[in-house]
C-alpha cells in the first residue's frame, strides 16, 4: 500500500493498494459513519464485494447506466431525489465506485448537495485511477457540450485498488494506457523509460507493474494539480494530444475510444513539434514505437477541413489563438499559441501523405 | 468609500460606497474585460444606470422574474443556455445585480459554468448587502426544499452602493433591519448600542447611517465567514432567531417576510434564553424595544405542535438534538443542543400566555 498526499487548498490522500481491506479503516479515519453510494450497473454486477463492504454504512445507492450518455442533469436530479428520500444529511459522505462518468456525476452531486458533502472516490478504470479521480474536476454535459457544467471539488480521499484493472476489457485497458504513455512522454523521462523497459509486463497487467504505473501517474498528476488547482495554466499541459485528438474523436463519430484518438493526437502533435524542430526524429519514433507496441493507432488520414473547424470551436479556446501543447524532449512539453492555420494545415497535409513503418 | 477585505481561501474585497462611479475601475483592477449580467425585472427597470454602465463589457444579460419562485434549476438552465448563445468563455465574469435571489442564482451559475467563472456581486437590498452577498453561499430550491442544492464559491469582489437601499419599499427595508439588529444583538455590543442611539436616523435611511450599518454588518459577517468558510460550526451562530423563525415563516404560510419571522424567532429564542438564565430581563426587553421601534413583530401566538414538527425536520439538523443559538449577553451567543422537547414546549406555551408591553 502506498499513500500519496495531494496538497491542494484541501490536502488529501490517494491510497494505492491491491486490496479492499483498508477501505473501512480509511473511512473511519475520516470519521465517515454513513455514506451514499454512486456506481454503475457493470460495477454493481462485477464488484459486489465493494458494495457489500459498505453495507453497514450505506444509507442508499444509485446505480447509473454505464456510459457518457448518463452524464446529464436528468441523472444528477434523480440522484438528488434518491438522496433526499434516503435522508442524506450534511454528515453523509458520497462514495463513488466506477470510472470517469461515475466520478464526474458523483463529484458534482457531492459538491452541490447541501452546499457540499464529503466524497470518496474509488476509481475502477485505468483512466480514472491515473487521471480523472485526481484533481477534483467533475461535471456533466449540457446541450451537447461536454463537461460544460461542473466544479472543481477535492475529495476526502481516493482509494485505488489496482486489481480493478485486471477485470477491464483489453480495449478499455489499452484506452487507459494511452494517457499513461502521455504522462511519461511529456512529464517524466524516467517513467517513460520504465514503460519502455517493462512494456511486456504492463501489457500482461502484472500486479507490480500496475501498481507502479498507477502510483507514478498519481504522483505526476498530483504535482500538476498542486501547482494549478483551478485549471488556470499548468493543467493545460495535460491536454497534449487532445487538441487534434478531440477533433478526431468527433470527426470519426466516436469510432475510436478516447485513448485511441489521443494516441493519434499525440502522434500528429508530435509531428508538428518535429516540423518546428522542437523534437528530433528519434524522439518522435520512440513515441510511435511504444504506442504501436500496445496496438494503439498511430496512423490516420485526417479530414483536415473538419478537424480545423473543430479546433477553432474548442471550448478551451479563450481567444483567437489556438493553443498547442507540444513535446520539447522526452519528459517535457511547452505551450505554443502563435501557430498559423496555414502552418497547421500544411503539417496535417504532409502527415496524411507520409508512411509510418 | 470603504474597502473591507474578506480573507477566505480566496481573499476578496467588499467595496462599500454611495456611488456607481468606482465600479468600472474595480472591474479593470480585476482584469474583467467582458461580463454577463444577471439581474431581475425590478432592478432592470429601476436602476438602468448600472446596466448602462456595463454596456461596453456586457456580452449578454439574463433578467429573472423577481421572487423566490425563480430559484429553480429551470431558471439556472435558461441562464446557462443564454450564456452559451452569447459565447461566454472562461474569461467572462458574471455580474449579479440584485437581491438574494439574483445573488444565489448567479452565484451558482458562476460556480458551475465551465468549472467556475469569476463573479462580482452588486447587492441591492439591505439583506443582500449585509448578509447574503458576503461569504459565497449560493443555491436553488429543489423538491420544495430551500437552498438544498448549492455551493460555497467566493466572488472576485462585492460592490455595495448603499444608495440602492433608499429605493426599497418600507417593508423590504425593515425586513433587512431585522438581520442588522441580529448582528448587533449576538455579535457586537457597540454596534447594538449604535443602532439604539441612532435608531431615528436609521429609520429615515440617512446616508451616513446606512453607510455605517452596512459596513459594520459586512465586517461582522466577514469575520465569521473567515473563521468558518465552509459552514462547519461558527457560521451556525448567524442562525439565531432562525430555528423558531423559519418554523413561523412556514406555519404562517409566508404571511410574514423573512425578517419579520426572524424578529419573532429572536424574541422567542431570547425568551428561552431568559428561562435558562442565560440573559436577564433587561437584555430581553432591550431586544423587544429596538425591534418594536422599527415596527418589527414581537408578539405572536405560536401553533406549538406545528412548529415543533417543523423544527424536528429542519435540514440543518444532523442528529437527534435540536441546536438552538441563544444570546448569553448583548453581543454574544452560544450554541446549545441538549434542550428537551418538553422544556421547549413549556417555554413556547408560557410565551403564548404572557403579554409584552
Amino acid at each position: 500500500m502506498k499513500e500519496i498526499k495531494i496538497k491542494t487548498s484541501k490536502e488529501y490522500s490517494v491510497i494505492v493498494t491491491s486490496s479492499h481491506q483498508n477501505l473501512i479503516f480509511q473511512l473511519e479515519i475520516h470519521k465517515i459513519k454513513s455514506c451514499f453510494i454512486v456506481t454503475d450497473e457493470n460495477i454493481y454486477n462485477l464488484h459486489r464485494r465493494y458494495i457489500d463492504l459498505l453495507k453497514d454504512k450505506a444509507v442508499g445507492i444509485y446505480i447509473i447506466k454505464p456510459g457518457e450518455e448518463s452524464k446529464t442533469y436528468d441523472v444528477i436530479s434523480q440522484i438528488y431525489e434518491e438522496m433526499i428520500k434516503r435522508n442524506v444529511n450534511r454528515k453523509t459522505a458520497i462514495v463513488a465506485i466506477g470510472g470517469g462518468v461515475v466520478g464526474d456525476l458523483a463529484g458534482f452531486v457531492a459538491s452541490t448537495f447541501m452546499r457540499g458533502l464529503k466524497i470518496v472516490h474509488i476509481p475502477t478504470t485505468l483512466v480514472a485511477q491515473c487521471d480523472s479521480s485526481i484533481g477534483g474536476k467533475n461535471g456533466y454535459n449540457f446541450k451537447n457540450i461536454k463537461n460544460i457544467i461542473g466544479c472543481i471539488y477535492q475529495p476526502s480521499f481516493v482509494y485505488i485498488d489496482v486489481n480493478f484493472i485486471k477485470t477491464l476489457s483489453e480495449r478499455e485497458y489499452i484506452n487507459g494506457l494511452s494517457e499513461v504513455i502521455k504522462y511519461g512522454f511529456i512529464c517524466n523521462k524516467d517513467f517513460f523509460n520504465y514503460i519502455e523497459t517493462n512494456k511486456k509486463g504492463i501489457l500482461e497487467r502484472e500486479s507490480d507493474k500496475l501498481f507502479h504505473i498507477v502510483s507514478e501517474c498519481v504522483k505526476i498528476k498530483g504535482s500538476i494539480v498542486e501547482e494549478d488547482e483551478f485549471d488556470k495554466d499548468k493543467r493545460l499541459i495535460l491536454n497534449f494530444g487532445h487538441t487534434i485528438g478531440h477533433g478526431i474523436e468527433i470527426a470519426s463519430n466516436f469510432k475510436f475510444t478516447h485513448g485511441e484518438a489521443i494516441s493519434l493526437g499525440m502522434v500528429i502533435e508530435s509531428y508538428i513539434a518535429l516540423k518546428l524542430n522542437l523534437i528530433d526524429e528519434k524522439t518522435y519514433y520512440k513515441l510511435i514505437s511504444i504506442l504501436s507496441f500496445f496496438a494503439l493507432p498511430v496512423k490516420y488520414t485526417i479530414d483536415i477541413e473538419n478537424i480545423l473547424v473543430y479546433i477553432k470551436n474548442d471550448k478551451k479556446k479563450t481567444s483567437n489563438h489556438i493553443k498547442f501543447i507540444l513535446p520539447s524532449k522526452i519528459g517535457s512539453a511547452i505551450i505554443i499559441d502563435n501557430l498559423k492555420y496555414d502552418f497547421i494545415y500544411n503539417c496535417l497535409n504532409e502527415f496524411n501523405k507520409i508512411k509510418i513503418v
